[in-house]
């Protein structure tokens, strides 16, 4: 288990602020590259996706190990993930960014959905993809992929070190997603960067409903005029935040 | 004609299976590349598009060969192919993977779909996308792209072997999409391709309904477990299938 | 200001045509690259986008020079482009092609809207892109991206000659967007771009009516015969156009 | 036969310039896309290769037509066009911008060679590459690569119109390459165009030595100083250019 | 160790052929794509390099996790790696297929070829490749790159499966390279393969010099005609092959 | 003129480490992200170029503005720019990172060098190389490129900050390029990173030499055992470094 398990009020706070947001924090603390690059919602699910990572990597295919018979082997690293991740956690697959073959189809998603998964994410893409946007559980990939896993992915590793979409990702870290993309935060700074993340929304959603009434963002994003920052204060107590 | 026209059974078989199946039904036969890659639907339909190929080849646009007045030759081999693909059949065409000018637009295709073909694939891109994807005939591209055609595909061979989303095309080939992408069956295997991918849809389906009721994959998903065929020969029986 | 400022008139005119036949129109004149490469809408607004060009360059950023502390820099270029853009224009970034980190977030582009901008677009991606997509002002971009805008871009230079995907774009060209892509037109050639692209769009309205009704290509698109160009003068004035 | 065929006088002052001369002489004419990009020699030779074009088209492998035995049809496309190729021609493969598996062999293009063949160029890339550097006839690709070309190739067409990186060639096309790049004259223009390259290569000449000599290049290159164009006189009859 | 070590006969047989040949011997076993894509000599050797593979996994990097301090840790994995890999074994990275950063330098592979390496592959690029080209031991990789390789990658994972250039690479499997490209051989196939490429190799080089002296490949290559086969034996008897 | 200006004494510095030197350099101070990415000496030179950045940037070429008649005004960018280099500077030109045209041929090279510029970097491609590799000053680039820049680039811009091939450029940094590839120092580090780099060479020829001893680079690179430091503080004086 991790030496860092995600707590019911971090992904509270976690399932209250944007991926944006998540990675301005992590860039303050000098992590520039934890948002996956070019991976989308299957379907937009209009709330957050939050988790621990439980990772699987994929290597390239050598054709006489991937033949359709290898998935009747009880032990086959994608079918024995599937089954392994624990609840509460997001699968996510180190696909090499090809979305070429597929990573996982909807009867594995659906059953890693039935097991109390939290979300799935691949760097490549999914097959069945217009069944899997209509499950309960957020997925996110690069493109619908429909040939099989084994054309050119061979499941090799589980809950290891991967990366995915160009970010790094250790099982445990904590994965947050939105409609818009995914970000990777490291187990250690969760606590921190969720709190932080939660006081930075108030002031940007106090920024929007100032820019919607016409105010300039010169003095306000970010707040170098005090005055600002004494009117967020009010705010604040008025909106309950 | 083809040697091997499409049977309305087989037809009607195609309908109801998807493109991952397909897939798989054809890498059992050692066929990985016939998906075609990075195309997407326009606009889902919610059904499959299926029919033979009719094909239509792009090369490089010479500047000199390639004036708007090209398209007032009643002979130009993009028109023409439009008035020629035979009805229920498929227009696909080489692009070259590019998208940077249009394969086509709404007006030709709407021709085509007044013809009576039963579907437009391209790897490049439509322009018009915006009305072709309201069209009653599924259409299939990279993305939108609004130049003319003439800006850098010239249309030059009509229904020749083709590469599109780099997966071959001959002519008569089944091609089949959903709302996730597209397969080329050849010819010669679409009949034993569509009744074996009835047989495996309904299995799958069988085992979505059992994970859905929180059943295991091991053992399912492939049967290596008797029990599981057991119960599926019932679930045939109850479900009719 | 520009010599050539965009006329109520022309405005009108380019909201009824579409970026496809205005690509023909610039084609006819030569200019075959003034189609914004590979940039979409945030979310499809139905209507056109149209307006002059307000340009915002980046360069890649240098970790010294693009701390979040430069945001507190009243003279920023990113935040003074903001404030800078007149109404009715359209401000245009060049992102060197680039959605691994944002162009701009949703509280920029609301003060954008705000202070009456008629739209913006970027050749990287926005973050917030969900929130954007839902404000009524048209946004284009590539795909959403969350990390902020100084991991990998600094804004440099407000106003100059840029490349948009691949596009030239000179401050106070004529910028029109529709649900499939964008078209960059030099600002002299607007007036007679516009006069002409509704006048092919009547021909091609009629076109397609005709083709809806089963007639071919043939002839008719274009009107190499005399016929149609009668039936078109017919259908003119039975239609008001 | 080309309606055009090459003169000795025409292909002797194409062995006497530059592609990049020759795209300028083109670019005077619209045509802008001729020069095949990313394309290498395989061993710079240190003169030109000229020739008219013979040309071969691949398309996607399916793996059931490409199996080693193939290669027994003594109608094999591949094979047989190597064996057609008149003398004094050049080869142009399209294999589809993909270097994944090979265009040629060793074997194939000594054979080209002995032949009388005048070159050979593919988009892809050739196995035995070390070897075939070391032949008397230039060969031109993007890079080695070393599988058969089976593996993703199937060779379909002979002497058809194909792209080749990007580039249109027609059969009987004049085909230049020098150390830097290769060129694909339309064949009606190859007179013309290589009497022009010949005057503009007397020109560039005599621009280099006064430039070497530390001349300005304003007014020179291009000439609009009359003095210049007086100078070039004098300097043409003194070397006899 | 691996259980098919690689014997000094076999080691001979792959110092004689090709990655050309090698290629299409696993071809015929139904395996496509064991050639290292887009990957290159530093500096060609004119002779192969043969050895078993010893694998070093790269991550994408977390800036917290790659300060240059981290090398000061003896464990550090790139740095163990070396001091790790057999004599006689080629060390091969799979660097995500990205040269923005090194995978390594001068000094480390100088101390591997002192270590008895017989070689270094890596699917990114080496820093001081000036340097490594002259060492007396063959290194492969994509381009130079000078950027330390913490910038973007982080070394995880010593010996276990990974992708190398789209390849897959097993700990033990045989790696032969040459001044083309290199081929990675799974290890119990490695004795069958080197046999049947010496074989291949023999009839190669017969009918190279029989083109060489004007044959035609129809008939030759391959051997469909008997008196092919009957010159050949000839010809290895007086060639002794 | 810069507030840096390069001293002789960081010149000769400059001129004596490597690129992978001066990038850990700049990695210690944060600065991940200069050095030039993809482009490669013309043909090495074996020594380095150094010098302070003078700037051009093109843009999009759009058709009208970019015929051959525009090379005829004295006042043009790409002209005017090497004109107006200044002697031991270094013109670096963001090409877009495209390659499809050139940059520049070899009489504005020419002109260059014999004007003094110490060398020219682009991100795109020089027509003429086969010349320009052989000229006296140094020359990079991603590939040859034989179509005039007119093609796809129009020069806009003298000496305002670029990007070139990803990197950061402001006119009056220091550029330094080695047979590998090139590196941009932020001019107001120059003197202490060049000092450093010269300290860190040393150390690392001393590394070198020992493990061409047979040394283990673990507590030697980096040294983290005395006994190393004091080796090397008596190497030093013995090699007078």
């Amino acid at each position: 288990m991790s030496e860092h398990p995600l707590s019911p009020e971090t992904k509270e706070r976690l399932m209250a602020v944007s991926v944006a947001t998540l990675a301005t924090a992590l860039y303050k603390r000098g992590l520039r590259h934890q948002v996956i690059q070019d991976v989308h919602p299957v379907s937009p699910k209009g709330k957050n996706m939050v988790g621990p990572a439980f990772t699987l990597r994929y290597m390239p295919a050598r054709e006489d190990r991937n033949q359709l018979v290898e998935f009747r082997n009880p032990e086959h690293p994608q079918r024995l993930a599937v089954e392994m991740c624990p609840e509460g956690h997001i699968m996510v697959m180190d696909s090499r960014k090809s979305a070429y073959a597929a990573s996982a189809g909807d009867i594995l998603i659906t059953r890693l959905m039935m097991r109390g998964a939290a979300g799935v994410v691949t760097d490549g893409g999914f097959r069945d993809a217009m069944n899997i946007g209509q499950l309960d559980m957020p997925a996110y990939h690069n493109r619908p992929s429909s040939p099989t896993n084994l054309t050119t992915n061979e499941a090799i590793d589980i809950n290891v070190p991967i990366g995915c979409g160009d970010a790094p990702v250790f099982p445990g870290d904590i994965v947050v997603g939105d409609d818009d993309s995914i970000i990777v935060i490291p187990a250690h700074l969760a606590n921190e960067v969720a709190e932080e993340a939660v006081e930075m929304t108030a002031y940007e959603d106090f920024v929007l409903s100032k820019v919607q009434s016409g105010a300039t963002i010169i003095g306000l994003y970010p707040a170098t005029k005090d005055e600002n920052l004494e009117e967020f204060k009010v705010w604040r107590e008025q909106n309950d935040r």
